[in-house]
């Protein structure tokens, strides 16, 4: 029993052979100060693997846009979540007033027809199904019927999109908060006065922590041209990062404002490009017949994305990192070690060091035994 | 001081004992064998570990529905963020028309009242605040009176699900940014075509890059029973997903589309299955007073879900992961050692070669005069 | 050829010194101890790393809200992506009826004018674009002339939000899934009844699944005095926390709320607190003009944020951490070591055992020549 104890107690440690060469020295310690420097450099400094990182940021933000135009901005407004992350200001629209339900020509070029053949009943046209009737569209042409709100739009009008949002302001209001740490703060910097803010404008050089940003602005910073975005319509996205070192004073976190376009792909692609949507404004007559006003809207769609990462210090990944890096620092070992048995002068001789002489050759495997022993050695004794 | 530096400078390197055994080097060659091919295999070309990757998916989605019925489909697209990756179509509708702020009878059963006793004054009813009267519903029954718009809304209608949706078609367009990589990419391919787009129905056989949606075969691809969806109203996901090596040419970093039923909840459970809810439009009378007409709305709802994973090649990580590699190259020695000392014949003798003979005990500790000395080495020489 | 072969599979282990001490075999094994504790405790149990992760939560919110007050709350669901996962309820209003488009005097006091002087044509004002002119605003002042939606809104008009939010009621519909375990689960349980859910209301002791909520009670939780959020407005966060370890029952898999004030920055900073929102309504009168209600409203937002982590055995991660607790157990002898060969009496004499005597130097490198032997002595022989 005692000498299994005694057994248990013993130290092995592996028997080295020291040698004195200077090329495979340095090499040696070259090697080892590459990883040191890899560790320290990169891991600990670059990547800051002794903190606890918290990257599931909670965020809500507000908006407001302010600015005056031919149309009522409110309309779009409206019909977006108010003060959510995604809000659009509308360029230019195809108003269709007074629709009823009822019966007209289709206004669709390619429903243009010369007898009812060439229109299919209960078929969807582009502005109502089709009744199968081909009738006067004008004073020259003929167009299949169609039951829906009539009269159909014709959104073929040319339309300029109107230049005063160029000049419109989009105030952004925004408050994060990294649950791991219990960190909050806000795009409103305690810097940050009342007087200050009636003034500001967002940009890039001095007032970086401004939270008005003019359209024309913003629009520029993504690198678009105002006229197109507007005519045709987009997304733009105003992206805000939180990059918080939480070891380092709260005023050094701070929010940093970019800004794309997010239907990058409306510029390459010819099919259907910008960004348009429809919605209706819906009356009542007097004899309780519905009507309705039907608006096609080109609009600029801002998406405001917020996106954050906070590092602190923390014992266990520095723990974790520091063991790594002790022990990473013998991994030159392998290399020094395949120079020093094959490129060196007189590797044989080191071979002959390294390597002790050989022991015959035993093919078949015992009755794992010798494993029982050791295992009785404790119950038995 | 010299000496200190050529210390420095040597190299040590464990003494191997070279055993000339089939059994234990067949072993030990095939542990390296399989721990080569793990990281070949499956680390490097299945994880590909070489590269560096992106999953901080910027993406803009825009949708539109297109569709005629016997309800005005708009309704439900005004009340929700055009073209965000949220929409819903209406399937059923319970109109209550003409409603104005006053007192009437509750329609909700529970309500019903033989006198006032019945009826709590100030209590929230169903559709209103009660005022504690009990007053006649029809012939027959008497319900607590309530204050709020009326006459209240009776939703226990039985109305049918309009079957025109199953052909209303979904247009989605998705442009999506890897930041990491500043790549951007939209599921308009460049082989797609004005006219292929005018003409092309997504399916999952032909048409897999076709941006255009019947909704029909949607509810189809994600499990459901159109009609009943439609019925009760449900939440449907339309994921896209980019899976992109960005080593490969562009046109392999292609979206790919799966649906799912997201309220998957409302099947299993009888409480409260599927998805409606309430919205107005309201009216003034040539007086000035308010009326509405409330809309309980059966609909389907879409969410389209983007999520994303790109990666290139990088320096570092390709480094990281062969060293890790090469040094796990050793580990299966452990294994062999185990084998070696216990399950093959003589591994006595094994035993006798690997381990030198003791050497007699030290308990104390000595006062770690030792290591100052190899300090004082360095500053006093 | 053959001695190649029989070179390939001779097997190499490293020699090693054994010390019969007790100090240095304690201190091993405690080390050793040590590292093993970590790795079961820690790794193992607490970080679960036999098992696969999926965080990536498919999750759909279904919400509705019961109550009645002075204001219809109709309006705020109305303009907000009903069922969504972001709604709002209105505290309370400030409304302008019957707005026409038109000019008249700016109600912002900054605008206050002795002569047209003051006044900017052309500039934006407060609610709409400067004419130039200076018109009376009452009996004693006059203010700079504007067009735009007259009469221009007052809100400095003292309003009380009102008390009947406080026992609104929020009613919490959510789906999960877990895609990679094709896992989906609702919040409400199967234990739930149709009789439980019409009476019962959540609260973090008794009722910890229920999906109702009363507005006062959230507001609590998310320690907030209500009155102030009501008269400012404000964004509460709804949290539904989903951590599943599916090797478990599936009962144990259960949402978790959690409540908390997003739009913390508007408590600290006095720079434009709270939250609210403009909206109109549109009207026509019988002449076809439009006019409508302006409705500045002050409301409580709610953003219902789902977050999940499911585990669940897998072979892959179970071994590659079984391997790396095995070999990090060897890591102890680093340590070891340095005890050994310096703070242990006699330390000089484990330096003589443990390396061998040295070898001459040699300075220059090798034509690399006996790698070239290696490889040829498979190709030529």
């Amino acid at each position: 029993m005692w000498s299994c104890i005694t057994d248990f107690f013993t130290y092995e440690t592996t028997k080295s052979v020291v040698v004195k060469s200077w090329t495979i020295g340095i090499i040696n310690r070259v090697v080892q100060l590459l990883i040191i420097t890899y560790f320290v450099g990169w891991v600990f400094l670059h990547e800051k693997a002794y903190q606890s990182r918290d990257t599931a940021i909670e965020s809500s933000v507000m908006t407001k846009v302010k600015g005056f135009g031919i149309y009522n901005n409110n309309d779009c407004e409206l019909v977006l979540s108010q003060g959510a992350s995604i809000f659009c200001i509308i360029t230019k629209m195809i108003t269709t007033e007074n629709q009823i339900q009822g019966f007209c020509p289709e206004t669709e070029s390619k429903y243009v027809c010369k007898n009812a053949a060439a229109c299919k009943a209960g078929k969807p046209a582009g502005n109502g199904i089709q009744t199968g009737n081909c009738v006067p569209l004008n004073a020259t042409h003929k167009s299949c019927e169609i039951q829906g709100w009539c009269p159909a739009e014709v959104d073929t009008i040319r339309t300029i999109p109107m230049p005063e949002v160029e000049d419109f302001t989009i105030f952004l209001k925004n408050s994060i908060r990294f649950p791991t740490f219990n960190y909050t703060k806000g795009n409103f910097l305690p810097t940050i006065t009342q007087q200050y803010i009636k003034t500001c404008n967002y940009d890039k050089v001095k007032n970086t922590y401004c939270p008005i940003f003019r359209v024309g602005d913003v629009v520029a910073y993504a690198g678009q041209n105002f006229t197109n975005l507007a005519n045709k319509g987009g997304v733009i996205g105003i992206k805000i990062g939180w990059m918080c070192d939480l070891d380092k004073s709260d005023d050094m976190c701070k929010p940093e404002y970019t800004f794309t376009r997010l239907d990058a792909m409306s510029q390459k692609n010819a099919v259907s490009p910008g960004y348009n949507f429809r919605f209706a404004k819906y009356y009542k007559m007097d004899n309780g017949t519905d009507y309705r006003t039907l608006i096609k809207a080109y609009a600029i769609r801002f998406d405001v994305l917020v996106n954050g990462n906070a590092g602190k210090f923390d014992m266990i990944p520095t723990l974790i990192n520091m063991v790594a890096a002790f022990t990473s620092v013998g991994i030159g070992t392998v290399l020094c070690d395949i120079i020093l048995l094959n490129f060196l002068k007189g590797a044989e001789q080191y071979k002959a060091k390294k390597f002790e002489e050989n022991i015959p050759d035993y093919i078949l495997l015992s009755q794992s035994s010798k494993l029982y022993d050791m295992i009785f050695c404790f119950l038995n004794k």
